[in-house]
């Protein structure tokens, strides 16, 4: 990866219509016109699916975050208004996999889930990513580095794949379609942050990158069904928003409605991560399962 | 209001088709059958808003529980499938202001702001809804009790006033769309209460009516707005999840965008509830405001 220094930079909203965390800080830095002349480089906003945001939902025809694997984006068809607009972002971010990319693309979400303020990366390898996580993680509690290692860029299908390094800053809990004060004022303070660890680093002065611990990706889990593929249980209160915490082999995952309790039944323990979110029931995901690791320098 | 024994009660859930609390106990009762025949009178279990559910939406075309107008409900051409399901519901659960019409509804909702437990009235001068009110407030701290007068029967807009008493059990915080776990367990052991109250209010045997504490509508609250209309700030982070507790002259209630704080400017304290409810965004309504008052039998 490139330790050549960043020239521009893009800061996504509203991939996800009805998550307005992101919405609103695109749209402040829009109107405050704050970050213009800031940095050493140039800070590209986007609101991403406008569609979806007027209608105050996650997407209408497909969820926008699923296009951006490198065959959609060169479908000479676009199947849908969604995958038409991932063309168009990636003519305006990317294009993908092209020397012309945006440097860094910051895309803000949030979950039901309490993911806390989650920085979700896939280039562990890469310095700078590397600086980010573990100055920040450093400073507040409430970041965890959630680690999706990519088997590759192009059929990698999330918006800020579009750039040659991505961040995804996935904030919660909070119920779609309403915006949470606190939430909303650290997460913008947390993209500050990141701002200036980026201009910092382009001048060879960034933090210096201390161990940190991170989550590994494993696999993601289903709730139970009935015979028809129906829901048949809820997450087990005693997992319910207990992200990032371990669950030990034993420990209750579901409470069917019958009653029946299902419970962990490997053989170590496991680190769940987006439990209970709101966007994942039809996507078959009740959570997903990480692994603890250390990263050292 | 009548004292005759209650012969007809229906619990609904799935009037908004994400507020899963509900539709999961509907569900359970349907499948497990173990209401029937355990109590003195009839208990029906209807899902209101089937396409909704299905689409895991509030609503398709408009607000169901905005559609039990009398007018509406007679209205020879219903002018969307929502009012159409509204004028089927009076025929099963009504007629509306009929004597064949249900003895209670208990409508089953949940909210992201935390209302706990609550129980919306309509009726605080019936004895049958005194007796719950008293002797569920006083076993369930998270049980609250908000009093909305209605003007008439007739103009009434909610599903459960098609029967002679209607109760509305407003649960939260959860996002709609998810099932939170615990909720659903206290939920449930709610509705069995109410049942068996119910059950011993025909005998005579009801629990003894106590002084207890409620909530009176007073009035609803929009967001800030910029001079386009648009939402120009957040619930203040003091106010957020405070749902009843009391807010003083000068409480701050919204930050600006522009980082204004926009204070309670009565001159007495008011009691909030609804704080930041996702599906009233739209029907511009930040909060609601109550003010505390003691029922006295």
């Amino acid at each position: 990866m490139s330790q050549k220094p960043l020239r521009r930079l893009a800061l996504v909203g509203g991939t996800h219509g009805n998550e307005l965390t992101g919405i609103q800080i695109v749209r402040d830095f829009m109107q405050s016109q704050e970050l213009d002349g800031s940095y050493n480089f140039k800070v590209d906003l986007l609101l991403a699916n406008q569609d979806a945001i007027a209608a105050c939902r996650r997407y209408i025809h497909k969820d926008l975050n699923r296009c951006f694997e490198t065959e959609l984006l060169s479908a000479a068809t676009p199947a849908n208004p969604e995958i038409a607009r991932a063309q168009e972002i990636n003519q305006i971010l990317g294009p993908k996999g092209s020397q012309d990319a945006c440097d860094l693309i910051l895309d803000i979400h949030n979950s039901t889930a309490n993911m806390g303020l989650s920085l979700i990366i896939s280039q562990l390898d890469d310095p700078l990513i590397q600086c980010i996580c573990s100055h920040l993680s450093q400073c507040e509690p409430r970041v965890k580095i959630y680690y999706q290692p990519e088997a590759d860029r192009s059929s990698n299908p999330y918006l800020p794949s579009v750039a040659k390094r991505d961040l995804c800053i996935e904030v919660g809990p909070q119920a779609h379609g309403t915006l949470r004060p606190e939430l909303y004022l650290s997460t913008k303070a947390l993209v500050l942050e990141v701002l200036e660890i980026v201009d910092a680093w382009n001048e060879g002065r960034g933090p210096e990158v201390k161990p940190f611990k991170y989550y590994r990706h494993l696999d993601n889990v289903d709730f139970p069904r009935s015979s028809t593929g129906e829901i048949h249980g809820v997450i087990h209160p005693d997992l319910e928003f207990r992200d990032y915490a371990p669950m030990e082999p034993g420990d209750p995952m579901f409470l069917g409605f019958d009653g029946v309790i299902q419970v962990w039944n490997g053989d170590k323990p496991v680190w769940p991560v987006f439990i209970n979110e709101a966007a994942y029931y039809e996507k078959r995901l009740a959570f997903s399962l990480t692994q603890e690791e250390y990263f050292k320098p």
